[in-house]
C-alpha cells in the first residue's frame, strides 16, 4: 500500500474528567472525578451517520475504526481525512473516492442491529454475514507466564478508570510487549479506537492479543475476529454466544483473567501452559 | 385508560444459561454455566425495526419497553399484541391504527444516535428532546435504611449473574417491596423490559426508585427520567453527563451502592439521612 493513501488526522483533545461534588453515606460532601462523555456526531462526505458517545480520548481513531468495524470502509486508504471539531461535537470523515454518493453505501448502512454489549452496539447488516466461513489460523502461542505478565501490567497502567472510575479500557499487545492502550465510556469504542489505530500503523491482527476489560458478548468476538487477532482476553466473562462464535471462528476466548487465574472458553491449544505461572492449590 | 386497551402478549420462554466445557489456569477443564444471548428481531405493523441481543427473559416487555422507552410509541394501548416467536427469533408487534404507514413513524425513526452504554444503546432523534424542561417533582424521601435494605436483598436474590455471571440486572422498588427484577446481558434492554412491565401494570414512576447493576451514562438518566422514577441507584459509577442529567432534571442519582456505602451525585434532598445506617467510621 502506498504510505500516501493514510488519511490526514486532526488531534483533538479534550479533557476526560470532571471533578463533581457528591454526597457519601454519611451526609457528607466530597469532590470526585467523574470520567466525561461527549457526543460525537460522524459525518462521511457531509451525510450524517451515526451520533457517539464517547470519551474522547482519540476521537480520530474511534471515527476511522468505527467505519472499519463497522464495514462501511474496507481500508482506512479509502478515507481521505478525518477532522474532528469538538466545540460542534462533530467528526468529518472525507472519502476519495466520495463513496456516499455511490449505491452500495446505502446498501450497506441500511440494516442495523443493536448489540448486548457495553458500548455503541450498533452492528451494520453485513457484518456477521462477512465472517461466515472464517477460520483464523492456528498459532502462536500465547506462554501462561506471558499472559500473568498482560495481566499485571493492565492493572498496574495509568488510567482514567484509576481517576474516575466507570470506563472500559482495551489494549494491543504483541508477545510482552503492550503496543496501544485506550479508554472509553463503551467497551465497543475502545475496540473501535484501537481498530482505528492499527488502521494508521497498518498493522495486521496476526500474532496479537487484544485485552478488554468488558465482557464477551457475541460481537466482542466477531470484531476480534473481524481484525483477525487470534486472542481476546478479558477480565470480564462470556455470553455463551461470545463462547459458540469463537469456537466457529477458531479464536482463543480468555475471560475472568485475574491475577495468576483466568478461564478459556476456547482455543486453548494457542495456551503454553506453564507450571510456574499456574496458581497455587486453594 | 380502558383495561380492553392493553396489549396481548405471548409467554415465549427460553432456557437462560447454557453448560459450556472450559479450560482453567490449571490447564483442567470444567463444565460451567454462561449465560445466553439471542437475536430478536422487532417488527411493527411486519416492518422490520431492529434486532436487539438478548438474555431473553421477558421478551414481549422488553419489545414494548423498547418502542416505548425510544419514544416511538407514547402509550402501549397503541399496540394490539406483541408475538414472540423464538424459532425465528422474532417479535410480531401489531399495531391498533397501524402507526407505521403513516409519516410520523418514518421521521421517528430517521434518527439514531448510539450510546456508550452498556447495552443496545440506541436512541432515536427525538428522544433526548422530549425531555428538555423536564423538573421531576420533589420526594418522596428514601430512607437510608430503606436503601441499605434494598442493596442487601438485591445481593442475595437469585439470579443469572450468579449462576452465570456476565449479565446486568435492574429492579424496580416501592419502599421497602420489590417490585419487579429481570436481567439482560445489556444494561438497556433490562431497564426496557421494566418499562413494558410498568406499562402492563399500569405503573407510574412516581415513587419508585430503579437499581441497575450498570453504570449510570447518560442515557441511562434519561430513560429513568422518561419513566418519571425519581430515584436511580447503581452498584456502579457514573458518568460526568449521567450526573449532569440527572441535576438537570431533578433525579436523585446514587452510584457505587454496596452494603451500607453510596455516593449521592444528584439530588440528595430525597435522601433520608439516618445515622444508625451510616457505615462505621473506617
Amino acid at each position: 500500500m502506498n504510505p500516501a493513501a493514510l488519511p490526514r488526522l486532526t488531534h483533538a483533545r479534550v479533557p476526560l474528567t470532571r471533578g463533581v461534588r457528591v454526597v457519601d453515606a454519611s451526609g457528607q460532601a466530597r469532590q470526585i472525578a467523574l470520567p466525561d462523555e461527549r457526543a460525537l456526531t460522524l459525518y462521511v462526505d457531509k451525510q450524517e451517520l451515526v451520533t457517539l458517545m464517547t470519551l474522547g480520548q482519540e476521537p480520530e481513531l474511534l471515527a476511522l475504526g468505527y467505519l472499519l468495524n463497522q464495514g462501511l470502509i474496507t481500508s482506512a486508504a479509502e478515507i481521505e481525512s478525518v477532522t474532528v471539531d469538538w466545540d460542534i461535537g462533530a467528526a468529518a470523515l472525507r472519502t476519495r473516492s466520495g463513496i456516499v454518493a455511490g449505491n452500495s453505501w446505502a446498501e450497506r448502512t441500511a440494516r442495523r442491529t443493536i448489540t448486548s454489549g457495553c458500548g455503541q452496539g450498533t452492528a451494520f447488516g453485513q457484518l456477521w454475514e462477512d465472517l461466515e466461513g472464517l477460520q483464523l489460523p492456528p498459532g502462536p502461542v500465547l506462554r501462561q507466564s506471558a499472559l500473568v505478565h498482560l495481566l499485571a501490567r493492565m492493572r498496574g497502567l495509568p488510567s482514567v478508570y484509576g481517576l474516575a472510575g466507570s470506563v472500559h479500557g482495551s489494549a494491543l499487545w504483541r508477545g510482552d510487549e503492550l503496543l496501544m492502550h485506550v479508554e472509553d465510556v463503551g467497551r465497543h469504542n475502545a475496540i473501535d479506537t484501537l481498530a482505528g489505530w492499527m488502521a494508521m500503523q497498518r498493522l495486521e491482527g496476526a500474532g496479537l492479543v487484544l485485552y478488554t476489560t468488558g465482557r464477551l458478548t457475541s460481537e466482542m468476538v466477531l470484531k476480534a475476529a473481524r481484525l483477525r487477532i487470534p486472542v481476546l482476553v478479558s477480565r470480564n466473562g462470556s455470553t455463551a454466544s461470545g463462547q459458540q462464535w469463537a469456537a466457529k471462528l477458531g479464536l482463543t476466548l480468555i475471560g475472568r483473567a485475574s491475577g495468576r487465574r483466568f478461564l478459556c472458553y476456547s482455543g486453548a491449544e494457542r495456551i503454553g501452559f506453564e507450571p510456574a505461572a499456574m496458581p497455587a492449590p486453594s
